[in-house]
């Protein structure tokens, strides 16, 4: 069994430790960390110790039923409250050891600002996995996948509105959010440590993406605010085994309620979450 | 004159602080303020201090020779000096003014998500411009562009060896990056306050940039330790008035020496590569 995973799961590779949390949870659904000072629950204060709090009630609330954790980095960067970052995964390790964690920067650099950028997520805050941007290209990419023991998680359809403005661009008859598919498939994913975004908000171009990678894992972001159809998300997206894709929602769990329950609301939500994308995955 | 800025400087759109900085320094050079504490002048401690008395003496050594200043936040945020970031801005507002600062950050996100980076950049930090990523899409830019008096530094042709992996797909018959180029000039720019990245290692495709987005200003980084040309970069960037450049070195200044004389060794690299560009300018 999976029970003590603490110090197995700073050897496992990060694929390895999605694919048991995955297994261990029977749940794709990943928590988006994004803390909007003005939408915490009413009585907590707005600050860093606020937010911790808050991190800390919906871990504790949630933790059984996901796949993964995603820290977005730009709300705590805003704020000054990097230690309260570094003090959220903390806490997940200690609480949760066996779910993994992503650290959502969407960094990209040249090689040598890029190793400060992969130390920066793997060193100082000890994430399992980085998203990453490619549009600088491969050897700004490599800086990160050398860390072979780490998921790096390259933007490939993003969800936002805007999307197809490059992403769908014909590159001799395929879009270039392909050509980024195919390359992950082909080229980086050397060390198998390679994962892509696609949006829920983009069915169709999920089930592309899928059918180009094979069984990469898939950081689907867009359901909940976003509006992505979870029916057709899991449908075009999960592999032959069921799953391959980690399902994010953040506001919808985070801000379910702003009352005291706050955390049983949440648990609620990612209840909601877990069995509706079970019951299309099952389909 | 320029002597007085401090307040009129809050005001004036960073475009007009730059053709101010660029006239009153007869310069288009910028400095890149990378920290990598492995190679800090010797006697200095590699911590926090460090870095900004470090940074302090590069300032008070090179102000009135540059266009610009550059912190790289992935070289602070590897180490975890956002506050000696913040130290540093804050002592070139004090001890230069007038000379516009770029936060060198390639962010790009959802448009939720990149309101916080735009105040991670903006308001925390109070830079003058930041970088950014287009591949998220024209929504992902607006968070930034609606910063009317600040800069937004868009990545078209980067500096780094593998540059074109992307950003030279032929979309069309163009380079994927040209139409980055075109959507600059013609959709993102209304505010007046776009610029672009184009590497000095690419004169080639800096000239056609050029060709494209009329007078805009163009950050170009990769002289020095990157290998690009000057004379070459020059003559294919240069506007008709002789600017429309910000030509980066980061490492040939910082780290021309690792002795006390560190500051004087910065100071006279940066004379040499102001007069370097200056003789290319002129002819």
């Amino acid at each position: 069994m999976l029970g003590d995973l603490p110090t197995s799961a700073c050897r496992m590779t990060f694929i390895q430790k999605l694919q048991q949390a995955w297994e261990r949870s029977n749940s794709l659904v990943c928590v988006g960390l994004d803390p909007d000072l003005d939408r915490l629950p009413t009585h907590l204060p707005r600050d860093g110790a606020g937010v911790l709090e808050f991190h800390r009630a919906i871990v504790d609330a949630t933790h059984d039923l996901v796949c993964a954790y995603k820290p977005q980095i730009a709300y705590f960067a805003a704020e000054g409250l990097e230690d309260t970052l570094a003090a959220t995964i903390d806490y997940i390790r200690e609480r949760a050891p066996q779910v993994p964690i992503i650290l959502d920067a969407k960094r990209g650099d040249i090689g040598s600002t890029a190793e400060q950028y992969a130390r920066e997520a793997f060193e100082r805050y000890g994430a399992d996995a980085v998203t990453v941007n490619p549009y600088m290209g491969g050897d700004t990419l490599e800086p990160f996948l050398r860390h072979a023991n780490r998921g790096v998680v390259i933007l490939c359809r993003t969800s936002n509105p805007g999307a197809g403005d490059f992403q769908d661009l014909d590159v001799n008859g395929r879009p270039l959010f392909e050509i980024v598919a195919e390359r992950a498939a082909t080229r980086w994913n050397s060390a198998g440590n390679c994962l892509l975004v696609v949006g829920a908000t983009w069915p169709e171009q999920l089930a592309r993406v899928r059918s180009i990678v094979g069984d990469m894992p898939l950081l689907v972001p867009g359901v909940g605010a976003q509006g992505g159809d979870v029916e057709k998300l899991v449908r075009a997206g999960r592999t032959a085994a069921g799953t391959g894709l980690l399902i994010n929602s953040s506001r919808g769990i985070l801000y379910a309620s702003r009352k005291a329950d706050f955390a049983q609301s949440a648990r609620t939500a990612t209840i909601d979450l877990q069995q509706l994308i079970n019951h299309h995955r099952a389909a």
